[in-house]
């Protein structure tokens, strides 16, 4: 019964204080009519949208380790948030956060700000409302955005006969956790360049918002691409066929595929999580409109297979011939120390 | 570096099952477009509102004690967050539910959903998204609502000259916590009364939006009277004369004001946190239509003080004498176990 011992009044003059010293900034958008400090926040809709939320939580011992950079973990809770809603073709607006943490540690608080105002600003988005409270380390994020009424891109969408796409390369981020763990060996240039992904997603929220009206399905690969692509098959009733040899990979992953380390390539390719790619259906009629996409946005998009009336997932390889067992979906990875 | 040991593959299946299980409703609201299942929610806004976000996040051993009845948790991570966007007069509708949880104990997943269910049906509330993970128990909710635009109360509208009001009655959740512990003995009924207010907050929802072109400013009364009255006088720049004799409370906190219990009972109106009671500023010529908006939503309003220009709030005794020390705002209660 009662109160916990670590109980202790008086949190509500720290609590105010925190905020105010490193999550209330001068909203960037006139949108947001009240910000931190009522509440609630009250922000005002585009005419003609609707609205679209997600949230995502990420707990210290399992997405990320004790002692992880808090830079990187405040861009990596807004960057999953936002990878959803570049699923949906959607426009981020605004966020909310709730923190608990095990102290109130300025530094810490200071830098995991930075990390998450920096993206926040690189996207337009406002952060207007949130909780902090002392309890083990756990960050939440909601997310809110919007589409033009009825232009938001589902899972169910895809259709036989569509290409399957895939944006970006898939599998750096778990062949950067690979190397950090020991597990392979980078040369120094891919070895930075694989852990940046693994550790600064770049959520494609450009492009998401680019294939309103092209993309007949979407979703954001973050448990690995066959198990993702799976959730988007079983809502849409339909199965796919793709091509190992289309999947787009970084020359670093591509050495490992051809090499001695041949299976961890297929883990990382198939199964790596925390890619943060889109992977999306989408008429043959329009390529050139996808690919025009991908120009305008920056992001290459690769053309990796196509969606089929029979149910399930076949993948072939380089002969094509369908591989007999494809790896499991990855769960979650760590991010790492500072 | 690395994953943390308690890392599992395969999460995925196990978390989307209990999300199919316990979470995923058929919407009730036609607004909802898209509900759990994509990788955002789509809701469908109302012409001239303006989205009103709030999120609460509560933590076992802080919030609530291990093995606090699952139910009562349902009920008030969601009763939080409704009182918030009562304190905004506005309308509450999409929820969006992350939690973390030790194990996935389907019992407390059943009890849990149920307590939040009952709560979200009788208000009228989708829950249209979440997440789960493993970790320490951890329960973060989201709620969006609406309100006309332009017509949310906010905290800083108060002028000198306002009557200040108060819903319902104060303390009773702090002398039930205190019955709890055993600082204090209360009749059965009295204790049941008192333990549920602690328990099974009933957000003032149609209160708050009745208020609406009535009230000049409002907050909800969650960490203790006092304190809370002290953000809205900040922010509205002004201070108030509240008067003790005035403030709406139970027969049973008043048998104790005046008995020897007088300091505890003093605590729980002036500084009991978890009322969720909604205070407020109105203009005098504006008493009626106070007093319609009680009585045509049920829930009784008590003037209890002014709104003056001096900053600062003075509590006068019954006596009419201000009191020189105000009992601190108090921090968070817990739910007992079950």
């Amino acid at each position: 019964m009662g109160r916990p011992a670590d109980e202790t009044s008086g949190e509500a003059h720290g609590e105010f204080a925190l905020i105010a010293r490193h999550f209330t900034r001068p909203p960037r958008d006139r949108s947001v009519r009240v910000g931190v400090g009522d509440d609630a926040a009250v922000v005002a809709p585009s005419p003609g949208c609707e609205l679209v939320l997600a949230v995502d939580m990420m707990v210290e011992g399992r997405h990320f380790l004790p002692g992880a950079d808090p830079e990187t973990l405040g861009h990596k809770i807004l960057a999953v948030n936002l990878s959803d809603l570049a699923a949906m073709g959607a426009r981020p607006r605004w966020a909310l956060l709730a923190l608990a943490l095990p102290d109130e540690d300025d530094a810490w608080l200071a830098a995991f700000s930075r990390g998450l105002f920096a993206l926040a600003a690189e996207h337009g988005v406002d952060l207007v409302g949130g909780d902090t409270t002392r309890g083990p380390r756990n960050l939440c994020l909601t997310i809110a955005g919007e589409v033009p009424a009825g232009a938001a891109i589902l899972r169910g969408g895809a259709r036989a006969g569509d290409d399957l796409w895939v944006s970006g390369t898939l599998g750096d981020a778990m062949l950067g956790l690979a190397a950090l763990e020991g597990r392979t060996t980078l040369d120094g240039a891919a070895r930075a360049a694989c852990v940046a992904r693994l550790e600064r997603p770049s959520p494609r929220v450009a492009l998401g918002t680019a294939l309103r009206g092209v993309a007949s399905s979407m979703l954001d690969v973050s448990d690995g691409l066959t198990g993702d692509v799976a959730h988007l098959l079983e809502l849409s009733k339909a199965g796919a066929v793709v091509e190992l040899a289309a999947l787009p990979r970084s020359e670093a992953l591509d050495r490992k595929l051809a090499g001695a380390e041949r299976s961890l390539a297929l883990q990382c390719l198939l199964a790596g999580g925390d890619d943060y790619e889109l992977v999306f259906s989408a008429s043959p009629t329009l390529r050139e409109r996808v690919a025009a996409a991908g120009r305008d946005t920056g992001v290459p998009v690769a053309r990796i297979g196509r969606i089929v009336a029979k149910d399930g997932l076949v993948v072939n390889d380089e002969q094509g011939a369908a591989m007999a067992a494809l790896p499991r979906a990855f769960d979650h990875f760590a991010v790492r120390r500072p």
